[in-house]
């Protein structure tokens, strides 16, 4: 069996998320979504937990019908020390044989530790932004919608996800680490 | 849709466990299996990594035919203040209704924070525990064999886990925390 | 009995604080004012250590004659998920019932946990500023001393708490975490 | 003003701490009393929440008529280092003088710091001794009611922690580190 | 023995350090060269681990001819609490008499703890200047291989240092925390 | 170059630590000495800071006339994940070839990361034991002065070592973490 991470933080998750997880199921049996900064959440960056980004992802794949044996979340906290991420990743996810991703420095690491690198193609990323999605939700700027699935749109309004991103935005950050 | 987390470490994954997953898989519709000590591997309280966790828990479920899309593994890292542990996890999962567990303080710890409790009943406890099972192995006792399910037997030896344990064990412990 | 927690950093103590706890005070049996990052000194943002915080805050009340047994002061240090904030409170204070505070995120954290939340009037926030009297002290501008309780003054300048912020600011800030 | 701080975890309070903190009272005009291990909790040798020791200790200072303004609390978590501990403390607490202490090591090390150092005597060591009360509160031993102060039996019934303590001993414990 | 202590980043080392270290030797029987933030790397600001960091110092040293048993190579990870440093510092290395610094800040907290000090002059800041530095790389713009010494032109070329800040910079930085 | 590493806690650094140092000089061209637990002092496992373990071993390796350009010192603080060390190892080292160390687990987990594995004899474990040594100071056991060298003997009674772990022995370990 030949599995396949593709790491992301998902805040929240979108329409070029979703694309680059049908690429990698053509190219790999198994794929684990690798949930990153998972200890945060309610901050300007990572405004939703890692449930939460769970219940996103979930919830899409059985919308698009995509069968849930293939596809294993997993929530992974950040570690202090960036040169050991790799290793850390190893500890927390069943072994994997690659890993999906178009950064330089993530792909380099990953090579060097002697996994295989799955570049997936750019998805329209002038829309399919998180950051540029998280703006959108503070000024009520309705373009978001159309940049992620039905499903997260439903769930964000669900749990008041576009209020809690205004209220953080709208504050001195006082949750925020300085 | 009612759903509710099992927490337990895993280590290893044993037919006491097996047995709990399907006593809740008949009481919720989704089961959240949290595994916890996350960030431990290597020590001889916490031989397995998280990912080699994910690995027994998955294989024997698949060997069981038990549906994937009915159980969600994930893995947490233990927190320092014991007395937020509940609101913790709650970040960690996505939500849940009730907790699957028998001991009193955890029940007690989620009935507060207005959680169902599942108290399921206890399997063959002198021989299904993990405590017990991790001796075993050190000892080239082979009664751990049928205390765990056959796909741990073949899982814990592929990886050479039952040797790991051996060298823990004979060792001054330098990389257990003093 | 009825108890409010105020949570702040009080990067100095100002009398924009100083008011709240007053207005406070007429709502609550018992007062806990809440010193945030405890941890932190010594940096541009927090300049002062958390007992010199309390030392500021301690003799205002004394120079106000506000009853000592009416105020807790408690220094709680930071925490690395947001998401569980509330309940790392609770755990460092006493039992409480409301929370004194305009943030909309904090008080919808505190709503949601079901305590009652308490929404002080804004006083003089153009002046009343804790970022705005730390950029005054570092350049000599000595209308900070008409924001700040008398003790206040007196005590920055007898700790030498000027010249620190000036130090702090005049260098490359290699004590501040990147 | 001659401040000194009286460090300990106080699991729970007991007539031995009341009576080092009168026989301080006599030496000092300000006490500060330093409550340790702040971060824990719900663990056999930590039960009891920061904020609970801080409502144990000041019930029983107005229990005892001990005036507020000459007595501050102040929670502290531990620190990595033991090495630093002095200088951590330092940062915590408003400027002092002295320490109150027994412990050999402890009054070397603020000696070394340029502190006093107060030595109490010792009262009722036999009897008056944490690990012992909390001991007897699990096996129901009615011995310990003697050995704290009337508030601290009342508070610890009131918030049910006669029995928490025996919900975490009856435990395997899985939520002490191990 | 006279010790000096000397912080620093070294991100990377340059011919500034390399005066600052000659004329510290002038003035101290033993030096100890900190290299401060151990734990990072990969990381815009920190793109050397300080094993590199180590190699690029003891190369240069042994290329200036400057005798080993003379300069002493610590690394020290950061501390979450400012205030402490100095102690911190205490902790790490051998007993010393004086700092190498010019940051008033730092100058003062040794002060404070009775440290001799010593400023050393300014060499060259415009172009000696390790943001600077990292910046020219970045651009390939090769004025920075005239700032540092020889072996660290060859060294930084050898492990591929400048190609690893390129990905750094060219990416959207998803190993730097947030 | 050849370079190998050999890591050890040194509490106190004794004659068997000096003969595998000399053994591994024969094999290697460069020694780096590994000083773990570098963030551990004041405990009864870990009495002795890392820069005073630094003095130990560096005092030593003079007075044995071991040229100073031959070994490289370097503390390293603890990391929470075990499964991780050799890799945070790899962080704050110079590149290395080998390691030397007896203990299986450390040798297998170098061996899968692809180093060598230099496996030293062991020199007289009965009397050259770090454990035993502490335990032979704290009773006033003369015998430990045989199982270290001359340097440390004079070493540790010139820091007042013995008396300070005399104390820590004789406390409750109120430092001690539990």
């Amino acid at each position: 069996m030949y599995r396949g991470i593709y790491p992301g933080r998902f805040q929240p998750f979108h329409l070029g998320h979703m694309n680059v997880i049908k690429w990698g199921l053509e190219r790999v049996d198994e794929l684990i979504v690798l949930i990153g900064s998972a200890q945060e959440s309610h901050t300007l960056s990572n405004p939703f937990t890692a449930g939460e980004r769970i219940e996103m992802i979930n919830g899409t794949l059985r919308e698009q019908k995509i069968p849930a044996d293939r596809v294993i979340l997993i929530p992974i906290p950040d570690i202090l020390m960036n040169g050991v991420w790799v290793y850390h990743v190893k500890m927390y996810v069943p072994k994997f044989n690659a890993v999906i991703a178009r950064n330089p420095l993530v792909n380099r690491l990953f090579r060097e530790a002697d996994f295989d690198v799955l570049e997936p193609p750019l998805y329209n990323r002038e829309k399919y932004n998180s950051t540029l999605i998280r703006k959108q939700i503070i000024i009520s700027d309705p373009s978001w919608i159309e940049a992620v699935p039905e499903f997260v749109v439903k769930y964000v309004k669900l749990i008041g996800g576009d209020i809690r991103l205004k209220e953080i935005a709208g504050t001195d950050k006082p949750l925020e680490r300085k």
